[in-house]
């Protein structure tokens, strides 16, 4: 029997991936407290730069979620996921061109909103790339963002009908999952949002909320921090994977107010559990 | 090949995770005959004090189940099993807040019906042990309950028809599993049972059934022994998983007798294969 | 990368589990041609006795028919599978009471058509061997049982549709696979075959027929070999996972001829598959 | 964590089995320019040879295609992959009888297009075989061929209904693949294209199109590359995965003119990690 193995050292990296709800990553780092970060939230205002040990921690907590999102089934050889910079809100983290599973700490890099890495180095990007930079420049609450390729998901957003939360695991879909057609946006396309235009399209029909699906494509899934976004992204699949098979039936979805209350979760026993799992498959 | 590990020395603990369809828990302790057990079943009155290495046993059955749980797609990082103390059955033990595949025999608390932890410690238990709480106060019968988040029964719960027992597996479903609307119990809420109110409204519902579904949420399962919990939440899975493909359509289930007669199941060959497969996969 | 495992030395086992399409199990120790075999098939007269080893590798094969049965989800805990005895058409090799995939070699006994082991030793048996007991006395043709317990399966058999075959694999369900309806030959039970009386009506509705339903509890598939009865209840529940999404829906199933043409089959690729997955499973 | 293992040696190997969508394996050897590639795409004039270290790479990359094929649910012990010669584009490249999961570099032999071993060796070859030398033999195009069994893949061909590209990744798919019925080209069979005859008629269907169902049997999947035709069948039976779940209903699939901005992938990403996953289950 193996041990848990969150242990005490591992708590400032925590703050990063997940902020209880409360706390922006961004923010954690300067100390702030939870009402300071509330006030802060859009504003990160010269934070102080985070230490190197916290960004290489942040780097690993990536490559986890890469891993994560694979054995989860939310992508395959495709999607991806990044995290905002704790210390430069203008910045984000990102693999560079690799399958999610294939990913390591090494392959992240800090990169701008027009999508350029920071360093200057010449690594190949995905192309699909501007989804992050786009959002993340809109969206300073957002701190997160996975490109999910779940196939159910993708069901959903060819079926007519519109994705609904089931249980208080989705209930951050609130009154139903928003639908971005780029044919109606920007006309025949390869289906990929693989520049500034198509990405700010996108952007638009995502508007103030949580998550988007991509007709033909897939779905973005946004998050307060890392695991939120994460524990999103593998609840949408979850409840796409039994919404499909209810297509044309009249089911009790929550309640809007429902919904509402209970938006509002981090997953942190989830991301516990699968990063122990995905450590356990590459042991 | 790896050898079967049932050995003579796990009789005794084997009691307490099952009772054969006769014994209960609480007074195989006792050493009760059968028929005395049945005829004190709902009195609980004074058993002999269980010896420390069978409540160890029954520690390391109960994270094992836990195990089992999540193993068999009953659990996400959710959901939670508990066991009524065999020697004391005001009170009964539960992990700590804990995803149930990372639960060690070190994270079982022993805790009273108002749910506070009987050696006084803080640790933090799941928002929702009430459920536990409730049932086994109104439910002398009661000696194991299983919170159940398979997806599948969360979509039986929302979808207006009623969990039907489709095989001798399910028999113990007889004339289908009543469903718990929380909104009309208590109105808008997070859709947790986070307090006494939301539980013994929950147990209102069950009354004196096996088990109840969830609406947008899950279900609880019972049994009268630990063994039998968990088999019943592996097999009303599996059910689910086959009814939530016809829903609309007329099938033939269980006959009320027919399910009466096949109700009484305590899965001992599932119990000691699916306690391998979980020791396997942390070898 | 491992090697194929399937060396020279394991012809003489490989014609127990698989006849190619012409041998029987029984004949074969008899070193009978095809052409005698054929002619014998149905009396089994005084074949000469199967050398120890042989029978030993026998029983291998059957533990590892139990292993591959669970890992290719056709049994649960539940589910038995068994093999006429080569040498003594009139008994057969099947397990003690036992899950399947914990089933060894030294689990499996050499029973008579009453279900009795034939060295008198007290093992208990499972409840529903007589399925196995009057099949093989009622149809010398077969030489391998398997009880499944596959899902999809069991919602075939309540779904008042008939399990069709919908490819080469299955050709052997001709124009569909009967269905077994407990209550209409015996009245209202536990839905286990767990006597003589419910046995022989099972095998009234098998007839001549190589598998049957059984109304809210699961199936029996027949062979001619080992290897066989394996792979057609494996493609039995591949077949019944689709149809059971199409319930209602009219498709093009095998026409008679076709399936009859095509129902011909060992499964000799797969069984050696099948045989090294579960191998690599214990290793 | 394992580290990413495609390194600069790899980079001559991976232009066999992908060609970036631009270059064709048969010339790559000849160093020829894209450009003058696809100039010369249908004539094959007197490539140089292959290097014998080369085809080694590419007999090794064959074997891990059968076992991705297997491991992708593509295949089960029946389906097949070959490769056209890259050297010699009347041969190509397949394993001898073998369940695909079993295939080793030593399995693979060199077949001409009456689908005999150029060295004359006697090896069982699959019944199936014509199903490649026949498509070589028209379609000088096509340098990858795989043969399905996916089980969506087999219900959507007995549905009534067209299989639909319904992402990115099945873009190949354009206006839908086209349906080979064997009984109204031959008339009733064992459903088998285990001849010339059957094989032509299966080409007059596939015409000039990347694909074609079978009638009660499977399918057939081809590419400009090895890991072309294989991305292409495992995103075939996930698309299937999902179409069949809403036969009889309504969907947006991608439009033709989507499909074909689609078209082009060689899923390199993917083939990287699904070769990493068979190295790592083998480990």
């Amino acid at each position: 029997m193996k041990q848990t193995r969150t242990a005490k050292t591992e708590t400032t990296r925590r703050a990063f991936i997940s902020n209880g709800g409360l706390l922006l990553a961004g923010t954690v780092l300067a100390s702030s407290t939870a009402a300071e970060t509330k006030a802060n939230s859009g504003a990160f205002a010269a934070p102080a730069p985070a230490p190197q040990q916290d960004l290489a921690a942040l780097r690993a907590d990536l490559a986890t979620a890469n891993h994560i999102l694979y054995d989860q089934g939310v992508v395959d050889g495709y999607g991806h996921v990044s995290v905002r910079h704790p210390a430069n809100p203008n910045h984000f983290l990102i693999s560079r061109w690799l399958a999610p599973d294939m990913v390591t700490d090494a392959d992240i890099l800090e990169v701008d909103f027009d999508c350029k890495p920071v360093s200057g180095e010449k690594a190949r990007l995905y192309s699909e790339v501007f989804i992050h930079g786009e959002i993340y420049r809109a969206r300073p609450d957002v701190k997160s963002i996975v490109h999910t390729h779940a196939p159910a998901v993708i069901l959903m957003g060819i079926s007519g009908e519109t994705l609904m939360p089931m249980y208080q695991m989705t209930g951050y879909m609130g009154t139903g999952v928003p639908l971005f057609d780029i044919r109606k946006a920007v006309g025949m396309t390869n289906m990929l949002i693989s520049d500034v235009v198509r990405a700010k399209a996108l952007v638009q029909t995502l508007a103030d909320k949580p998550a988007v699906l991509m007709r033909g494509h897939g779905g973005v899934v946004t998050g307060s921090s890392l695991a939120q976004a994460v524990g999103r992204s593998v609840y949408m699949r979850v409840n796409a994977e039994l919404q499909v098979q209810v297509l044309g039936k009249k089911m009790t979805y929550l309640a809007p107010e429902e919904a509402q209350l209970a938006s509002n979760n981090d997953y942190p026993k989830d991301w516990e559990m699968w990063k122990r799992k995905v450590a356990d498959r590459r042991a």
